[in-house]
Order: structure tokens, then C-alpha cells, then sequence
């Protein structure tokens, strides 16, 4: 057999696997383990059936166009319905300003190829999400970190790595964002921040790239405004603004859109036109005319509900069983909550004995392109039962106890 | 509002959109417009009542996986069954060989990802399929061309141009073909000139990524053996195969797979998790099940057959309108016939006449990466009926006849 690492570009060499993924397929094939560690939807909270009544009718017959190529800038009622579905977050933008993707992931890799050159800074939280990360180091990009505060991102932080890198002689065009119940933090940028960020952009001629998978899943009845995104507010076409249906309809769809301005969105589609030529035609008809029937808009207060429910039940488990010893910042949405272990516990060491005990979470250094964070864990509450996170969290802390004893 | 130009990669500043998508965008919003452009699969062939009661059955709500995020490598039992999917073809291959993904042009662009650096030489066909031409511009690297016999690629230019090229300095690791009546070409490569290809990369070390969705679509009843791919004698690993769902079954599934040495897969697996994390659950779910209950290999002979209908409304129709001045191939299979005009004509410069005459077709130079190829044109017969090909034919004949004249 030839050996294959003799062919692979510089990009190809350096790909890493995602130790999460690696982790899941393990965890998946032990019997009783309680996954704490992928921030999946819950299954029980889907439309399971709108989504068959509406693939039935897809498939029905009398659609030729139901499983056919379709346009790369995704299916036309699906595209023309999305400035009405983020005008209800305070988005304005027309039809020509959007892009259907195959999940977000794939508008974060189209982003990374179209805007980054390999040796091109782009600038993350500290910590940030792993799948940006992964897209942005495949385009060969340095990752740079930026410190957060209790209401994100540190903006003198910015403009300080941000100046350090460019007077180095850096390219550094873009920072990357995930204001709202942030993956892995579960925190929220502060509005009065938001507007910080976007003067601070229009200062340093920065493009802002705003991830917003989490939006919709607030948990206080009044806290909607809290989620404004940046976007909203963003008149010089600075942010470039992704969000998805996987949280709220189904991951399975891989149905999500990008909003930008047209003359980025066209290059986006020529990028998208070789990635995967269009977005599954049967996802797009079924989450459009979910949409469409008013189910989504239906069914938010029901996972908002649903997720507060399970994160009052990790919560209340964590304070319990790791309140004298962890900390953490309640989350107000999402699915996420970020466990500070005591420092000289390692989330990474814990994971071995965790496995044994039975659970399993993420080891919160994989999240910082810095190289610390090595007592943080993430655990996710959205997919197990309330008694499953209990019991989660109680054998999380079994471990943690052995480890400090 | 900002301009994006200057934030473009250098990659993101040379990609340019499909001239073929574009027409088709143009050429759907003018009535009675005969379209021989899209290489689509006919709807009408597609297996519509088994994917509506698989889709029922997995929307019925007792698998929770089927909407969640699912595996990179691929849904299990798919991935399980691809083996003895591409035994029926005569390869032999384990699952642990193989990766689902979004459509083959997903499968392209991840192996440009993982195998080419900017400036490297990729060696494709003259004409080659504009697809993969896209996908390998895209990592930025050089295209050059080899020539076409009756039979498929000449094996001495093509040795002439790899040693040129590493003489010249450059890497020069992978050619990609498409052997089984090709895109645009509708040409076979012979079983000779596939072994020949193959000890010529034994020879030089060279990666062969052998691209084969039409392989199922032959017409003649006994040419099964004129297709059988190159990977099927390939000892080495050194071919790359990518085969797809969107002929047989239906593109807008979205589910195509690669078979490679797995340790190709384990880095195209990496690359595909930053590109779109997995493919669609329920899309691969119905391929699977659709292939699980026999559909699959049950509805390609009436595929063949119709395919084949139509292939000969086209050649009669261009025997009795364009014989006297216009050549072509009989394709065995496939969706193509590629004509010779007079060499006086282009092909890009017919287009404004025949679409005024309401026909359409692909120009042939957009498949030349050498800037040949003006007076080739590409007609496809997939998706008119009999009667509209034979319409459309006569057209493209009265547009070809004026400008003679």
C-alpha cells in the first residue's frame, strides 16, 4: 500500500480530528454512560409531526423539483422567507443578502476560505467554538485569542491584540463571535458590549462574524432583548450574521443560512458551488413550510421551557454535589453550562475516570487557541433527562472529590 | 456600506461562478424554453413511493437519531453497507474504507482540500467536468490538461506532460478522471487504456481520482463490463473512487461516498468536520433503506432503458438535423452527447441566438482548461421528454444554420 502522508497538502498535514467527536464514538459504545458532552438538540422536543405530514407531502409526487439539484443560494421560497424570519430578531436584510448552507459549519468554512490566506490572524474568544476553530485552521489561518469578562469578549483586549498583530505586519480582518449563549460558555455579550464591538469595528475597519445558533432559546420570559444581535444594529455591512434551524427544528435537516452583503454573499455562493453544489432539497421543503405553517414560530416558548427545565435540574445538581468546590456563571439560554474545576484539577486527566464513573463531558482546553483552560469542563443539559443529568452530575462529582482527595 | 474585495483571499478573489449555473438561472425564467443544459436526473424514473413510506417510517418517531447530528464518516448502516454496493461494480472494499458525502462534489472538494497545495499540478481530462475543475481551482491549484482519444485519455501525453511538469519543478501528484461515459464527453475509457493508466501511475507515484456516477446508467445489455472501474484493480490504494446516490436515486439527497485507503479517509473524514460536520440523517437514511429493500438494484435496468430512449431521440434528431455538418461519439451511457460544430463556430457565441430561439445548451469551452473547445457543445437528454429533445433539436439546428449562412 502507498503511504498517503507523502501526498497530503500543508493544510492536510496539520488537520486534527475533533477530540469531542473522537470521545462521542467511544462514549456511545459503553453501556449506561450518561453523555453530558454534545450540545445535541433533544429529539423529544422536535416536530416529528409536521415534518412527516409536510415529507409526505414533498414526496408525493407532484413536486418534480422536491429531490432535484436546486440553486446553490438554496431553495428560492426558503431564501425569500429569511428576511422575515431574522427581522424577527431586528435584522434587516433582503433575500439577495442570504445564503442556505449545509449547516452553519459550512457557512463558517465557506467564510474561512473566501476571507482568510494562510498566516491570516483571525481573532476568537478565549475561550471559543471548536468547529470555527477547526474551519479557520483548515484555511490555514492563526488563530488568535482574545480574553472574555463575565459579559464576553474584553474590547481593550481587542484593540490591543488586534493593534500588536497588525503592527507586526499581520493581515487581521475578522473576529469571530457567538454573542448569545455562547458554545462552549453558555454566556451572553452585553448589549452595551455588542456596541462597543461594532464601533470598535468600524474604528479598526474589522469584519465581525456573529454565529447565532443559540438566539431563540432564552429563558427568561423578558429576556429577548437581551439577544438583539449585532447584526441589527450594523449599517456598513460589517457583521456577517449565521444562524440555523438545527437547534430549533433538527440538526438532521443541516439547514442553515448565512446573512451578508450581496457582493460577499456571491462569493460565497461560487465557494458553496464547489463545496457541495446546493443544500438537500427534501431538508429545505420541509423546514421552509415548518416555517411556513407557523410551527416554528409555535413552538419556541416550548424549548425555551424545555432546555430551562433541564438546566435548573444541572444547576441545581451542580450546586448540590460541586457547589463548595466548582463555579460557574448561570446561563440564560442555550445549552451549555461551564464548569470552572478547582485549578489544579485537569478536565482533560478527569475525562479517563469520568468514562469509568460512567459520564462523560468535554474537557474545556480544546476550546482555547491559548493553550489554557485546562480546570474547565463543559457539560451540556440538552440532551439527557433531568434524572439522567442528576445522576450525571453526581458521578461527575465522585470523580472530581477522588481527584482533590 | 464596505467593500468586500479588499477582505477577499486569494482564493476568494479568483473564484468565479458557474457560467452553466447562471444560464440555467436565466434560461428557467423564459417560457417554453427548451433546456438541454443541466446534466439533472429525470424525476419522473425517481422511486417515489419507496422514499414517501421510507420517509413516514423514519419520521414516525420511534428512532430519535433520525433528525440529530450523526456520525462525519456516515449513518452506521450505510457506511456498513457501501461494500457490497461497490462489489456489485467489482471492488473490493471495507467500511472502514469508506466516507459518505454531501454529494460527490463534496468528496472532490475535500480531496483538493486535503491533497493539493497552491501551485500544485492537477492533471484532468480535455474536456474535463467543470465541477471538479471549481474544486481544485479553489485550493489554488494548476490545472493542465491532457488530451482525449476515442478511447479516453492518451496515456503518452499524458506521461509527456507529468514529466514536464515535475522536470519543471512543480508537484504534480493526482490526475482525475471520469471513465465511465464522461461529463462532458459521454466517453468510456476503455478497459486497455484503465490498466494502462494504471501501471503508468504505479510508474510515476501518481494518485488516481477516479470519479464514477454514470457507471449504472449503460445501455448496451452486455456493456456491464465496459465499465468496470479502475479502483477494481487497483492493488496499491493508489485510486481515490468517488461514487454517488444523485443519478440512481435523487440529487436532492445530497448522499454520495468515497472509497479510499483509510488513511486518506481518516484525513477526508477530519476535513469533512470542519466542512459541514456530517451529511443529512434522514437523506442517508432513505438511501439506505431504499438500497436495504432492493429498490436500488431493482430500478436500474428501467433506469438504462429510459436513459436510453431518450439518448436515441437526441441522435436521430441531430442525425436528421445537424448530420451533414455537426459530429459526435455515441455515448454508451450516461446523460451527454458532446457535438462538434464546424470550427468556424463557438459554441459560447450560438448561445444568444438559440436562446432567442428558446434552446439551451452547455459551451464546451468552460470544460477546457487549456482555453480550447470553442465550437464543442454539450447536450444533455436526462431531463426533456423524447418529444421536447427532438424539439429542442431542431432549434439548436435552425440557430447552427443561420449562422453558416
Amino acid at each position: 500500500m502507498i503511504d498517503y502522508d507523502k501526498f497530503l497538502s500543508r493544510a492536510g498535514e496539520k488537520m486534527q480530528g475533533s477530540a469531542i467527536r473522537r470521545m462521542g464514538v467511544v462514549a456511545a459504545g459503553i453501556p449506561d454512560m450518561i453523555s453530558l458532552a454534545p450540545g445535541y438538540p433533544d429529539p423529544q422536543v422536535f416536530a416529528w409531526d409536521a415534518f412527516a405530514e409536510i415529507a409526505a407531502a414533498a414526496l408525493g409526487g407532484h413536486d418534480a423539483h422536491a429531490l432535484q439539484y436546486g440553486p446553490t443560494r438554496g431553495f428560492g421560497p426558503l431564501v425569500e422567507a429569511l428576511p422575515d424570519i431574522v427581522a424577527r430578531r431586528g435584522i434587516v436584510a433582503t433575500s439577495g443578502q442570504m445564503l442556505v448552507t449545509t449547516g452553519s459549519q459550512q457557512g463558517l468554512d465557506l467564510l474561512a476560505r473566501v476571507l482568510c490566506d494562510p498566516g491570516d490572524v483571525v481573532l476568537v474568544e478565549l475561550p471559543a467554538y471548536t468547529g470555527a476553530i477547526a474551519s479557520f485552521r483548515d484555511a490555514q489561518a492563526d488563530l488568535v485569542g482574545i480574553r472574555q469578562d463575565t459579559d464576553g469578549l474584553d474590547l481593550d483586549d481587542l484593540e490591543r491584540v488586534l493593534c500588536r498583530e497588525r503592527a507586526a505586519g499581520k493581515r487581521a480582518n475578522v473576529v469571530y463571535v457567538v454573542p448569545n449563549f455562547q458554545n462552549p460558555t453558555g454566556q451572553l455579550i452585553s448589549q452595551a458590549k455588542r456596541r462597543g464591538l461594532l464601533a470598535l469595528a468600524d474604528r479598526h475597519d474589522l469584519i465581525i462574524i456573529e454565529d447565532d445558533p443559540y438566539g431563540d432559546l432564552f429563558f427568561g420570559e423578558n429576556d429577548e432583548h437581551l439577544t438583539r444581535p449585532i447584526k441589527a444594529d450594523d449599517t456598513a455591512g460589517r457583521v456577517v450574521y449565521l444562524s440555523s434551524f438545527s437547534k430549533t427544528l433538527a440538526p438532521g435537516f443541516r439547514v442553515a443560512w448565512v446573512v451578508a452583503p450581496e457582493a460577499l454573499i456571491a462569493k460565497l455562493d461560487v465557494a458553496k458551488q464547489a463545496a457541495d453544489l446546493c443544500t438537500g432539497a427534501l431538508d429545505q421543503r420541509i423546514v421552509f413550510e415548518t416555517w411556513k405553517r407557523g410551527v416554528l414560530t409555535a413552538c419556541l416558548p416550548g424549548l425555551r421551557k424545555h432546555y430551562r427545565a433541564k438546566k435548573e435540574a444541572m444547576e441545581s445538581a451542580l450546586r448540590e454535589h460541586l457547589g463548595d468546590i466548582a463555579s460557574w456563571q448561570e446561563p440564560r439560554g442555550g445549552f451549555f453550562i461551564w464548569v470552572a474545576l478547582p485549578t489544579q484539577l485537569s478536565g482533560e486527566a478527569l475525562l479517563a475516570p469520568a468514562m469509568k464513573e460512567r459520564v462523560v463531558y468535554v474537557a474545556g482546553a480544546a476550546f482555547f487557541v491559548d493553550g489554557t483552560g485546562q480546570h474547565f469542563i463543559r457539560l451540556s443539559y440538552s440532551l439527557p433527562s433531568p434524572e439522567r443529568i442528576t445522576e450525571g452530575v453526581k458521578r461527575l462529582a465522585r470523580v472530581v472529590r477522588v481527584a482533590m482527595s
